[in-house]
């Protein structure tokens, strides 16, 4: 059996992940920008009022996040009133507020008490003609404005492009460059449009990892119109990053971004330690659970961890190996995150170890042939509608309460199905 | 002005990609084997009698993908018979059935009238020896015998293994060279439990590639557990993989596959005419919903091309600039999917470029101050409740009529707004 390297995981990481590992890896030391009050607001349904974005910005402390962002004051007098109140809560979280490259935004904003601005401005060509109108000369004269002012201010300051995987790479570069010999604390990357792939991630990351100082952070923000915010998240930590922002489900503007239980689960799987030290992992849930609630969404069924299926095991030679043991075909344990385990036996993909398993746990005493035999019939009734639990337990305990009767033509009649053939238990699966 | 190389696309790929082709690469020679009605039947709230897996499998067959897989037939005397009525349609589309590496299966599978079968077995340490308790020898001596069996037989055959990520990569590159020799058309790579991240893809892949003869092809498997799926398929299909395992909306074991939508919008962003000349785009939509329906789940707001969101605009600068040109912020045109576009503008985040394309809409003349005025009063109504485009109409239209009429108290009176302050517009995002 394969070691169990953590006493919380099913498995400490994959076999191949120590061999990629790069000097330059924050695998194991980066910090979560948690925007659901910032890009959550973007997304198509949400509204939060004060008391709403209070409630939301505990959770997200209580849960551990490093870092709030939040709505730009500028954008509506309740916005400001709302970064002003969330700034003096006193959390632990440091408290950021995402900001135009504009110094009237940044005025406002450093007067509400937030720690530190997130400075953001558009890079591409489509943006730099279609959005702002701005050439790259322009848009570092504005930068160093906002930057030296936030910087004179006393508070942190993040200078970010928007749409960098569609910017020039030269334009790019000498743009960090300029902003990190001005002091900024972290310099952003934004896959705006979700365009990007790991590769062209994990290689600008890199890049950029060689421009700046040492000292300077790098934060990375993913769309997901493509279905890479997690991969992506994933590939710039590889390659050096050290903040990555995320949102409660992923909600954001159109289809959103990285969402904080993907990037939980992704990361669990390289050191499940360091990740249940950051953060109350049995919280998740409830977070997931309060968004979800806030703009009347569902849990998607695929989510990560908490997607009402994560952890329910169907075929058959899944569940066997399940029931042997659960590493086999988890690599999360489900109790970690304050969730359960959930064979599934009552339909035509089952098997008699899973149906053997709940035999036990009913207490009821068969011998093997009996257990493939219930099987046979569980199936066979299967092949014409999926059996509940309780159908099963059923069949369970009339077929053991024959056999303790010594009633073999009860059993008999029990075991009789519409269909003549029984066909041979479990399926292959991958 | 961008050059848009394609008449259908927004852009034709992002502007790093050439520089990243490998001479391996398949990102723009690739097949799907599409899997609803054999991963998908693995879905915890799955059941599809006779007359939906038929109506599945043409609309599948419909919409273009290559190959369509089911379940074994060694699963239940339904599912035979369903290979056999399947494998009987006619359809376009090649019939897979997917079994495990065992005569019995192989057996009954070849006279079920498929086209080929696609074999797979356990290699992980987990999986030797909590499943199935055989060594690599026995492995690969049942792979003889199983592969010689379905080629005596003149059916296609893929062997693979089953949690390829947490084998022994000596162990798989032996087993894959010795299947290879005997002839298979494909092998495949699984990523059971959902831990494989990019990079070991790619890299498994290029390895692997460079082991097989160059006719053999290479199909992968992801599961979604760490929300990578999708990102695995590109890394795979970059490193030379030629076929990728699917399901319509990523539904089967646990939280599920690579979903078919979100393949179909990352690979659209390398090469949009090639995905647009293989499927019927315009079909996805119907085809999400018919296996959401059939599930009796919600498609995932979050789904890249689908969800209820995935192209709707929300924050100011974003609206501003998609008004001015769509390739700003969107990476997928909506109308090549049958979806349409949407600009939100009733909420605080709104910005006054918005409002005036909606003006125009309506037909409204009003001038650039007329609508910086009322573009607060939307913001500031909006601190307190999102309003609809009915709310926002209404407006529009009153002032245009007071405006008219040059009734200026009227106008003074509709500007009145319950906050003192209005804050500039827009809202800087990325």
């Amino acid at each position: 059996m394969p070691p169990h390297a953590s006493p919380i995981a099913n498995v400490s990481h994959s076999p191949y992940a120590p061999k990629y590992t790069d000097s330059l890896s924050r695998l194991t030391n980066w910090s979560i920008i948690e925007s659901t009050l910032r890009e959550g607001e973007q997304f198509a349904n949400a509204f939060f009022d004060t008391a709403k974005k209070i409630e939301i910005a505990k959770a997200l402390d209580d849960f551990g996040v490093e870092y709030i962002e939040l709505t730009s004051p500028a954008a509506s007098e309740q916005s400001r009133l709302d970064c002003i109140a969330i700034a003096n809560l006193g959390l632990k979280a440091k408290i950021l507020t995402h900001v135009r490259c504009h110094m009237d935004d940044a005025r406002i904003a450093c007067e509400t008490g937030v720690d530190g601005l997130d400075v953001v401005i558009g890079t591409s060509s489509y943006l730099r003609e279609f959005s702002h109108g701005k050439d790259m000369d322009r848009i570092i004269k504005d930068a160093t404005e906002v930057i030296n002012y936030v910087k004179s201010r006393g508070l942190e300051v993040r200078f970010s492009s928007e749409d960098s995987f569609r910017s020039d790479l030269v334009d790019l570069l000498n743009l960090y460059k300029a902003v990190d010999q001005l002091g900024v604390n972290r310099v952003g990357i934004a896959d705006t449009v979700g365009c990007a792939n790991p590769r062209q991630v994990y290689d600008l990351v890199k890049t950029l990892r060689s421009v700046l100082k040492p000292t300077t952070d790098i934060e990375c923000h993913f769309h997901n119109d493509t279905g890479c915010a997690t991969a992506n998240a994933y590939a710039a930590l590889e390659a050096g990053a050290t903040h990555i922002d995320t949102s409660v489900l992923g909600i954001g503007e159109r289809n959103g971004i990285t969402p904080i239980g993907n990037l939980i689960a992704r990361m669990f799987t390289v050191d499940p330690d360091y990740v249940a030290s950051k953060y109350k992992l049995h919280q998740l849930r409830d977070l997931e659970n309060l968004i979800a609630d806030a703009v009347e969404i569902q849990v998607p069924f695929n989510n990560c961890i908490t997607g009402y299926c994560a952890f329910t095991h169907k075929a058959g030679i899944h569940a066997k190996a399940i029931l042997n043991n659960p590493a086999t075909y988890e690599i999360l344990k489900p109790e970690v995150f304050g969730m359960t385990r959930y064979v599934s036996i009552g339909h035509r993909l089952t098997g008699w170890n899973a149906v053997k398993n709940r035999a036990e746990q009913l207490g009821l005493a068969l011998s093997d042939d009996d257990l493939k035999a219930i099987t046979g019939k569980i199936k066979a009734l299967a092949d014409i509608k999926n059996q509940s639990m309780e159908d099963v337990d059923g069949l369970l305990r009339n077929f053991h309460a024959y056999k303790v009767a010594g009633d073999h033509s009860a059993i008999q009649q029990l075991l009789v199905v519409p269909e003549e053939t029984v066909a041979p238990v479990e399926v292959a699966v991958n």
